[in-house]
């Protein structure tokens, strides 16, 4: 399989656009990749289009609004992972030659169904019973807290964080600053989480342009090189489970490392799966930035801030940046290529040159059937 | 890339399945069709499930009832073309060497939305006006029949020919024949429809087994092999157009045939996507089995029948078999694998050692968003 790169990047901010269809949320994001890229659209061979919640033929809706028609296109659905996924399809088509220039689009409207919780899948037993993610996620912080003494406020500390670096970010849903008695303050939504600590409901956009590394040559003198790409799903286990150690990600980072022959101490910047504040610090280890029972004091040292040791999430994250499920994986990459490139003003991470984007979703009953998909991209 | 092998194939028969989960319909087809293959589940890498409205994480709520977890599992939507799409991914992941061995699935469960018109798209200007499926078929079945003086008992034909072929198919959702008056006296539904020249609502599932030919053999001295493998979507077309020339299809057509080195005279047996009555029609013409305005005269002379010279839609196609949307594309390949491998009984194809499916879905606002995938099948 040939080398891939990543030629051009868009995205629609996150917000909440109750005004706008998902086509009109989602062509802003392309056209700017597009833009970006500085390739001609009739150029684009394929397109796979990750949404969650999207409703049928998404990508198609959003690039006839570009005139961008007749090309094979693929809608991707892995709940928080969908565009992270279509994402890996595009990776395997160019990385095969199947197609030479591929568009990756990911795009939600979650407005629609008027915010709040989500319309989950009433199929599955436990989500009936009441195990909605703010629960689930809320059960994995305390258990976190009983085994490693977390604190509640070094809980905030993460949603701290991820406004600070957010209100950097033009793309955020939320650009404010936060203190940590204002998360701790904030009405309370799942013991231990206040509305802060879990991710915002909104819409958005992210886009990509996928290409050979020869094609990417003609565009561009620093293209960004896909240095791995990894999805998994969750792994049926019998007897004990660690529910503070997301082995799907601790697998899936395994993988990617061997893959990219990178090890996690040479990453520079990474954006992770901050649904929930306690998710961003399991995946601190999940991921190796530190050993188990450390996170809290990589936190604290600021070792992940911007100016630290592995800047995590210098876009917001989930939590500030926000979260339109489909769009999320899409728009770590755009983060990671645009942090590599050194486009970020004034939450440019120094220097980097390796990036790490880490999308999971699904996988409400115990970590079994959940999705969870890890980029590694390179200068 | 390398050639690509179908090896095993499975069924959940075409049914409404008020009672059963989404997971409970998908898992029998995975089953049967990793008990054809004769594989260990442990040998799938990688599974791409195809779903339009089966809500998120369909794959991997069925797989999971099986205990196949842990792989890269991608749900993929295009309309009714969703698991032909899936289809095509799965496809290139094998032709690429990212995966050897790689499940496909379809899954539909439509009885969940009470039957009837589907709950499509609210921001399709036209399908908010009422140019739903039934209505944009049957308009251009009217001037199908102004343009080429097709009557209406020439186009109940086909819905007779559906039924006579899916009375012979255990796995299809109507079993019984109907007469031509059958058809033209039943309830009107969108004229020159009457409910016999629509296909169903149901749920039902498909599965396959595809991988290397290096893989196949090992397991199989008589591999079905994957000739061609195309996904458009509809072009976007300024002027004039033909409603009786589907484009998306025309243009499909020439590419799988020019990808296979087969033309349309070599086909010996193909599933295409009746949905309507007209449709059939159209089809016999957009894939080249007769030229423009002899469908009908192809119909009556029995060519498309069994013991014709290339019978359509042997498991009795959407029409009688049902279509539960994404189920319907692995369920034409499936159909096909058995007709080649000579394992369909009573509806056997004579001597079938080339076969053809296509699928299309979508497109309501014109043909200028659709998506449709031809795939082409040999011994």
């Amino acid at each position: 399989m040939g080398e891939v790169c990543v030629i051009g990047v868009g995205l629609t901010p996150f917000a909440k656009y109750r005004d706008r269809s998902l086509a009109e949320i989602g062509w802003p994001a392309v056209k700017q990749a597009i833009e970006d890229a500085g390739v001609d659209k009739r150029d684009i061979e394929a397109a796979y289009c990750g949404t969650a919640l999207g409703g049928m033929m998404a990508g198609q809706r959003v690039l006839k609004m570009l005139g961008i028609t007749g090309l094979p296109i693929t809608n991707v659905e892995n709940a928080c992972s969908s565009s992270s996924t279509a994402f890996r399809q595009a990776y395997i088509a160019v990385a095969a030659g199947a197609y030479d220039m591929v568009l990756v689009l990911g795009v939600e409207k979650l407005t629609k169904f008027g915010g709040g919780t989500l319309p989950l899948e009433r199929e599955d037993f436990e989500v009936t019973h009441g195990l909605v993610m703010p629960a689930l996620y809320g059960m994995r912080a305390r258990r976190y807290m009983h085994d490693y003494g977390l604190t509640e406020k070094q809980l905030a500390g993460v949603a701290v964080k991820a406004h600070r670096h957010g209100s950097r970010n033009p793309d955020a849903q939320y650009r404010n600053e936060v203190t940590v008695d204002e998360v701790m303050s904030a009405r309370p939504i799942a013991d231990p989480f206040t509305l802060l600590h879990c991710c915002p409901s909104g819409d958005g956009a992210a886009a990509a342009i996928v290409c050979s590394a020869k094609t990417a040559r003609k565009y561009t003198a620093a293209p960004i090189r896909v240095a791995c790409s990894e999805v998994n799903s969750g792994k049926y286990m019998t007897g004990f489970r660690d529910m503070t150690s997301p082995e799907i990600t601790v697998r899936g980072a395994r993988q990617a490392y061997e893959e990219a022959a990178i090890g996690p101490e040479d990453v520079d910047v990474a954006e992770v799966h901050d649904a929930f504040t306690i998710a961003e610090l399991l995946y601190y280890e999940a991921l190796g930035f530190c050993e188990r029972g450390d996170a809290a004091g990589l936190l604290e040292d600021g070792e992940t801030s911007l100016g630290g040791r592995i800047p995590v999430n210098p876009s917001g994250g989930l939590l500030s940046k926000g979260h339109p499920i489909g769009a999320t994986g899409a728009a770590q990459v755009v983060e990671v290529v645009r942090q590599l490139r050194g486009d970020c003003g004034d939450r440019q991470v120094e220097d980097a040159r390796v990036g790490l984007t880490h999308c999971t979703g699904g996988g409400i009953s115990g970590f079994d059937h959940g999705a969870c998909s890890i980029h590694m991209f390179a200068t």
